[in-house]
């Protein structure tokens, strides 16, 4: 921690602070000869975090050194985590591709849309059973009866099942039917819940907030390796920014940037990163070029009647080529897609 | 709704859409001689929202006309929703003020800041019981026990107490002890939560997310709403944007823009809205000069110890000083300060 | 600078840039025991400015110290900077006043509007004779006719001229006419223009850049004050966030930030800050509240008519009454309005 | 164009409008039944633009319905622009990769380059004479020197030239040693240096502005084309968000929205949207893969010693295996790199 004082600050001001911090238990020095006067702090900086140091008379800013998030960091591990579940891998040059509808809306449709994502190759069926909605008066979700077609269709298949959280009172019943949680984008700093996906076993897909910094992206992880659970995958979905032809704007470089903070695999979701059909296939291969761990996908046999985001689907056709492409990029830059 | 058509639709691709509009039970024109195709629907435009019309082929965009939002709008109410809670009011003219500090820390400080507060004039007790933390290792609150040190504050000084509730299951609990629940910026997308609130009769406060529209706050005013629970103030807290000189930017001229969209009452929190301390005095006399109904306010006594945003908290000599002009500048303005 | 390297960076990776500072004059510190490699370089920042020390190997961040600015700066000028025109003064508790139409369309219509504005007690008359405009096929300005009127208009009730220079060929033409040259939001990263303005001894205003930093509005002073004309007005006009209700989001903050970090004169401009007639009153109050210098307003005898801008333009009679509040908030905070 | 009305808008005001449309040689349409009052305007929609029909009273929005553009759009040109420069192309399935220093520092410096790029297969050759620079205290080029470098290493290595137009008198300068103007980010509303660009033959590169939407970014685009000069090609270069740990976020998806909307060739600046080395590889291979024209690419022989923009810019090993992965990137979607 390096605290920079304002000019004219006082002899005392300065010697205050100083003894402030050698009373929680740190070292300080003080260069001699700096245009500005600065004081550095040695010491484990997590015990500083908390102290309002820029609130003393005389501070001008209090510049932290250390990263504040520790389990999750390359510093703390080298090696990329590789997210393996029934043999099917995330992360360390495996890309994985995770499609399905938005909501799961009947058996039928899930059925069709997972065997047709599958024989694509897709390893992993995406669906909603419960909806995030801004709109009270919309669609919902079907809960539990979703979930169960969720389990039949990727298991028909030979896939894993992916599906979204969104109420700690339904974790159990999800931890039933799911191979991996997904926590959304606007639960990201949803802290309690975060503290209770630390608890349990199963694999967490982490989505980004939509105006979350990479580093509360990775505190947000933080959360749930602290309490116990490592099997995170981070996901990219679009940011908000002042840009309204796409719903978010995709920020993929935050791919290559977590994966030289983190060992963790990134994936990235270009359906709500974009919102918009005709961008998918693009930024789904954008992603992968960027060197993206896995993508996640909506696929719709009928997106004019889908009950949520039919605008960002695509075909099962579209899907079909998508895939041979994908295969073509991953090779490209040293990766093998699962399929 | 308006649907614009992509230079070159085919006319079945237009007679596709007007079929299924009308199987939606809307009306349908469309207009001849304009320089693009549109076609109107017309019907409770509630029904179509959840349509992905965008999806069809040849549509190039899709024009909302009504608002998404009912019950909470300025069309539904013309006239302001005042917020009377034992003699205590919120909006139509009255102005109150909500100060405290961040977290509650222990009962000594407590009880001599709300007698701090109460004498220069506040009438609102704010404190946090449960804390949103972003990082996993900082003081998370005193939970139960700093909920009764507020409500003993508040009663020993005539006020009503206001703290945050992060969880479902902590509903029971806070709404024993508090007068106002306040909803953080970070759940004001948690819909699950939002629904909770529409049930139970307690008053609740909705802080605008860090990233959410105008539109998306009333639409989480509108879940509240549409629950059965009508007692709701909304605050404007900061958004995020590119500038880091300040925590977040404060949006004031949200203030005029939501009371000309909804009849319920708009504060401001210019602590959190600007993360300094250097800030709050201005940003709070600008506050009730954009005509807020209110003000949140952090106020401790030892800032440099404080266990959570010092950085952000005056003085009470500093609040003393606020309330003299804020009773001056409301007055400007043809409002009163509830002191 | 403190340079803070990354875990596992080599001696010989530390040693080369502990050379590379020294070549450049710098003396460097190395502190034992923090948890990161950090180095210190002592010597004038500037001259570091300009390298790219984080191309170095090994190096994880680089971390200034002092400010990038120096002439502008509060550590360089304790003192508030009085602009005084003709007796007309901004800064240092005295507030003025700048209001006229968006573009002077005609010389009846600015007559009036100056008269009305004058006998409100406007010190300064604003009118652009040469618009920028995002459209080509848009109202240009009337160019030297349009300098030619406000002249006439400012002289007849004793006010200021300011008006808008956007392009360099126009330099005399404009200083010719103009008491305060405008530089607009879009040109205030045009660095040519910049160091043309330090040229000349006439008063500029800068305005804010839709996307800029507080840290590069202030650069963007340096270049004008380096030049050697250190009259310089900053305005805050409004910044691009993702909110799309009002047209840009006023960044009020931005007016305490600015006066503890620069000695000159800060101002608002509620008008082009939000884009909407019905937020002008209460931003204009609320700026002048937020310790704002001077404001700047739209005002237009007929906004339905109006060439450019109406939507964001105020009557005269809702001018009187804004200048009658502004004076009671101005003193309720100690400044004086300039009337 | 639609006109909304507020709820309890009187008959006049509506007749008013209806009356003032017609004046302006509009149709109109009032369609009955609808929840809200709306009123279409048939005509050409151009005309409407400028006046300020929010500013009438009643009206809650309006509601364009055509593009504000029209020689750049696709609508107005439904096949790609290919831009041909002696047989290098842009556009149409042609990928280009312009590569080189950010600025020209030296003649040695800069024919290692560019040998070094043209062998690898870019095709042109980039370089700043003269450079934008926040600070007044940095470098700002090597002016007419750094031009004549240019354009004989070009020459020597078979490439065009691409620099950057920063002021209107140096037009005449550029355009003798130039084969494509740059025009900055930072210039991309400086309305009067885009009616110059369309008065010249040479094509020119347009960089979207840090916070310019893709529409604004479409107008001034058209501002060259209305002035006659339809050479343009479209270059994402990062925008401005709240993202901190790269310099601007590159908005990737644009590629695929702009090339939906223009029939001008896109194409993207990982280094400056990055800001960071570890970032340009993944990142120009997403551009390609998302489908743009072409690429902009900072390389240097030595980034530690370069005179700006050292950080973002790669080795020359680091280009030859880039140039290796684009081939193959942009042939797995069906289009040509240029080598």
């Amino acid at each position: 921690m390096i605290i920079v004082f304002k000019n004219g600050t006082s002899q005392e001001d300065i010697k205050n602070m100083q003894e402030r911090l050698e009373s929680y238990g740190f070292q300080t020095y003080l260069p001699v000869g700096t245009e500005k006067v600065v004081m550095g702090a040695i010491g484990d900086e997590t015990a500083l975090r908390d102290k309002p140091l820029s609130a003393f008379p005389g501070v001008e800013k209090v510049v932290p050194i250390a990263k504040p998030y520790k389990l999750v960091s390359r510093d703390f591990k080298k090696d990329d985590t590789i997210i393996d579940i029934k043999g099917i891998k995330m992360g360390g040059g495996n890309v994985a591709v995770m499609a399905g509808p938005c909501s799961v809306e009947n058996r039928d449709m899930l059925m069709y849309i997972a065997e047709r994502a599958a024989k694509a190759g897709a390893k992993i069926l995406r669906g909603g059973a419960f909806k995030p909605r801004t709109s009270p008066y919309a669609f919902q979700g079907l809960g539990e009866e979703g979930l169960k077609y969720l389990r039949e269709a990727a298991d028909a298949n030979g896939m894993l099942v992916i599906t979204e959280l969104m109420d700690p009172r339904d974790m159990d019943l999800i931890c039933e039917y799911t191979d991996i949680i997904q926590l959304g984008a606007r639960n990201m700093q949803n802290f309690r819940l975060l503290r209770d996906l630390g608890t349990v076993k199963t694999p967490v897909m982490l989505k980004r907030g939509l105006c979350a910094t990479l580093k509360e992206f990775l505190m947000a992880a933080e959360y749930v390796a602290s309490g116990g659970n490592g099997n995170i995958i981070m996901c990219e979905r679009g940011i908000r920014t002042f840009e309204t032809e796409t719903r978010n704007t995709l920020d993929l470089s935050a791919v290559p940037v977590l994966q030289s903070l983190t060992h963790l695999p990134v994936v990235a979701d270009p359906s709500h990163g974009t919102g918009r059909r005709d961008c998918i296939l693009p930024m789904s291969q954008a992603s992968v070029a960027a060197g993206a761990d896995g993508i996640m996908v909506e696929v719709h046999n009928c997106p004019e009647d889908a009950m949520s985001d039919g605008d960002q689907s695509i075909l099962p056709n579209d899907f079909d080529i998508l895939m041979d492409r994908l295969d073509i990029i991953a090779n490209a830059i040293g990766k093998t897609l699962n399929r």
